[in-house]
């Protein structure tokens, strides 16, 4: 509790200097004023989280926090929660999306067991596991407080490592089946948006699953009563593990001032669990695609951020962050690299 | 007229076999099928374009089109004439927004000077004018019908050549003050979209500046009467050199089976013509993003292509290109190095 505390508690403001400076540099460079839209917005960004007006990449990761899902037990997904320690291995073995995305993107991958059913024997996995899979929360909270607490400060930990690491631009990535019922029950819980909007059909289900698994949530609800002021509260009784270290990600980013990008639905519920905690956090994320879990578009509205990419994804894993990391060392480069009219004379 | 007629005539149509053969790879990765997107369906369509399921991208480069527009006289434009051309020097000075794009995606430019009026000294230029700047096309017709159809034919040349020499993905970029306007009178005569919602505000507009393009659009179309159906009358009549050139580019590109992409408001504008010249082209074209200018929703509907990025970016230049290249290469990595069912034992 205590590095939460702590961690909350250094969380600044963007440097309003920096930005000003950046949009001083943007409205010289070689061009109409803001003709290059979200890649300016972008830079200007960049300037508030780190201070300095122009920015360079030195090292790209996407932290991946691996878990699995009790509730996973009421049939919510297509894929049995075995799935889950195979799609860690496949990452770890180079062969999954987000690795090869990563690759393509120059990122690292740092993948953390919190809490998967089956341990991990591939070499590259960090193991920070918790507990072996959550509780199924129709039966009770999924688990303890000092239990969420205790992966946020994980998460924590895993990205200032990273930035300690030379790292200065983090991404964000999951494993765990069953993690857009966790992730659909903790937005439901904490922003009162309806079920029919924030439930999609995950890996494939089909119109009966559906239905289904907004009844699991609905049940979820009744019986653990979670109090929407306390997003702890909400996190620890629906959520996973997962999503409770990719909350501590997002906090530890932004304590250490680095910008992170959230990939999709499941990380973006971590993002808005971050943001109740601190809402100073939003000022150091970016999102990066509009993935096709209905949710995701909740999300970006509570945390008033503009998704750069379109291209109807819904693999999760941080593939959308592979992709946006290109984009954002772009918005670097129109600041390093453009000309100015000074330097033509103009 | 010959090159362009052979060009036209070896067109073909996608490789269906080669299609279903990519999708046969897609859906035994290791996802959910269709999780992937856009980047499954940019991978089906690269193997019908090329024949080949498993695609890898050697060279890249993006071709830009250099115009003056006669129509600039009516103060069409924030900014004079003049400007093309410093425009074009900086990218060949690797200071403009494509160039530092390009160079970010890894991409070559080929800057070809259809009709600039004053004469580009910087080497790297490719010098290929037709004529010193257009007509104004409130007075009679921008150019004569022989003169679209050279600058449609040295496009073609343009993709070609790339092609021949190791390019396998192209890029399109223009340089042309007035061409937001010479691209609205196209769309406007080709489609019939009514101009409220095809003319945008170009480099930066005022209300009152919207309403004057508008009126000159009306009285070129009065002035002209362009043939609707005959798309190289509606190019010459209200077009530009750099839209001709653009149109040439796509069918090149597109009768050498070599992916294509498109950036904004005016190489789409040129896209069109060259899909109204051969509906086939389609098949190997890509969208980049959706510009601010409103009328290139208009152009993706009419082409029945999906942009993958949202940018709100509207500088043109090409810069739409450079970010779409880095998504299309990694669609081909999913293709060649993401793991199969089949390779975990499954």
């Amino acid at each position: 509790m205590e590095l939460l505390k702590k961690t909350v508690d250094s969380i600044g403001e963007p440097d309003r200097d920096a930005m000003e400076k950046a949009q001083e540099r943007l409205n010289s460079l070689l061009k109409p004023p803001g003709s290059l839209g979200k890649l300016e917005e972008i830079a200007k960004r960049l300037a508030g989280i780190t201070g300095k007006p122009v920015n360079r990449i030195n090292k790209k990761a996407i932290l991946i926090m691996c878990n699995d899902n009790g509730v996973t037990e009421e049939k919510v997904s297509s894929f049995p929660a075995e799935v889950s320690a195979l799609v860690a291995e496949t990452m770890l073995k180079g062969l999954a999306g987000v690795a090869v995305l990563g690759r393509h993107a120059g990122a690292d991958l740092r993948i953390v067991d919190l809490g998967l059913f089956t341990d991990i024997k591939t070499p590259g996995i960090i193991n920070r596991k918790i507990r072996k899979g959550t509780m199924n929360f129709t039966r009770g909270p999924a688990m303890s407080r000092d239990e969420a607490v205790k992966a946020i400060e994980i998460g924590i930990e895993t990205a200032l490592a990273a930035v300690k690491d030379g790292y200065n631009l983090l991404g964000t990535g999951e494993v765990g089946i069953g993690n857009t019922t966790t992730s659909s029950a903790v937005l439901h819980a904490l922003t009162g948006e309806s079920l029919d909007i924030l439930v999609g059909r995950g890996a494939g289900l089909t119109d009966e699953g559906l239905t289904h698994k907004k009844d699991v949530i609905r049940r979820g609800m009744e019986k653990n009563m979670p109090d929407r002021n306390d997003p702890i509260d909400v996190l620890s009784k629906l959520g996973g593990l997962d999503i409770a270290g990719l909350a501590g990600c997002f906090l530890g980013a932004a304590s250490a001032r680095t910008p992170i990008v959230i990939d999709g639905f499941i990380s973006g519920t971590a993002a808005v669990i971050a943001a109740a905690i601190k809402p100073a956090v939003k000022e150091f994320m970016f999102t990066s695609h509009v993935s096709v879990e209905p949710g995701t578009k909740v999300i970006s509205e509570y945390l008033g951020l503009h998704p750069m990419l379109s291209m109807d994804m819904r693999l999760g894993e941080g593939t959308g962050c592979a992709l946006a990391f290109n984009i954002i060392e772009a918005a670097t480069k129109i600041m390093s690299e453009m000309g100015t009219f000074a330097d033509i004379g103009m």
